[in-house]
């Protein structure tokens, strides 16, 4: 799979609101796959928000590798698939990570205002792209 | 995560035509996570495949276990994922499981005739919805 940097084509779709797939590692090492919003930041790393009591948090803490998949929404066999490691985690009391996701996906603040929220960022270290994502068309 | 078998509303999802990723392991324990067509057996079991000489099918000869996400492709916060391992592996010379998946998906065989292809069951272990496919509302 190639490195970053990521090709314009590939970077269009995965800065809009697309379905995407993350996949993380259980303590035994087994994938486990669960569809998420997440937000590309200016500096390429990408940003994922998760209930702080989420088993996923405390697996991602062990063992920080991680592998997302976008779906192009209106076409998915246009689709871009990335993988690298939490470099960075911090804690969302002000809910402001998941209002700018839920502002992306929905148009709105996040409904929730009671649950404890924490941010990962991962770092892509490797991309792969599919149909016009490809950046080969 | 809930062990089969599976709500109604949840197998419904599964059965219809809508976008998946599968999550598999690369040799050095990291996630690999792409977009995948796949079809539930009347066993249960599920199907996915591939072109025979695709890195994955190495990866998933070594370590079977697979994490497959699948989204309503009509409003994806309802999405069912499931966990599990392969447990048969067939040769797909004549195309008739790829000829299946894409008439499940494309309503037509499949237009690459010349790679040869590879299928694989996996039976579920676990499984997790959310929105209608969680069996709860």
């Amino acid at each position: 799979m190639p490195r970053p940097p990521l090709p314009p084509a590939a970077l269009e779709l995965l800065r809009r609101a697309n379905p995407a797939v993350i996949a993380v590692l259980m303590p035994d090492g087994q994938p486990m796959s669960v569809a998420t919003w997440y937000l590309v930041e200016d500096d390429g790393r990408v940003l994922v928000n998760m209930d702080a009591d989420r088993a996923r948090v405390a697996w991602m803490h062990r063992d920080g590798r991680a592998s997302l998949t976008v779906l192009d929404g209106a076409a998915w066999y246009t689709h871009v698939s990335v993988r690298g490691r939490v470099v960075e985690w911090r804690d969302d009391p002000d809910l402001v990570d998941i209002d700018r996701l839920s502002t992306h996906y929905l148009g709105g603040a996040y409904p929730n205002r009671e649950r404890p929220r924490v941010s990962a960022l991962l770092e892509i270290e490797h991309w792969h792209g599919w149909g016009t994502a490809a950046g080969t068309e």
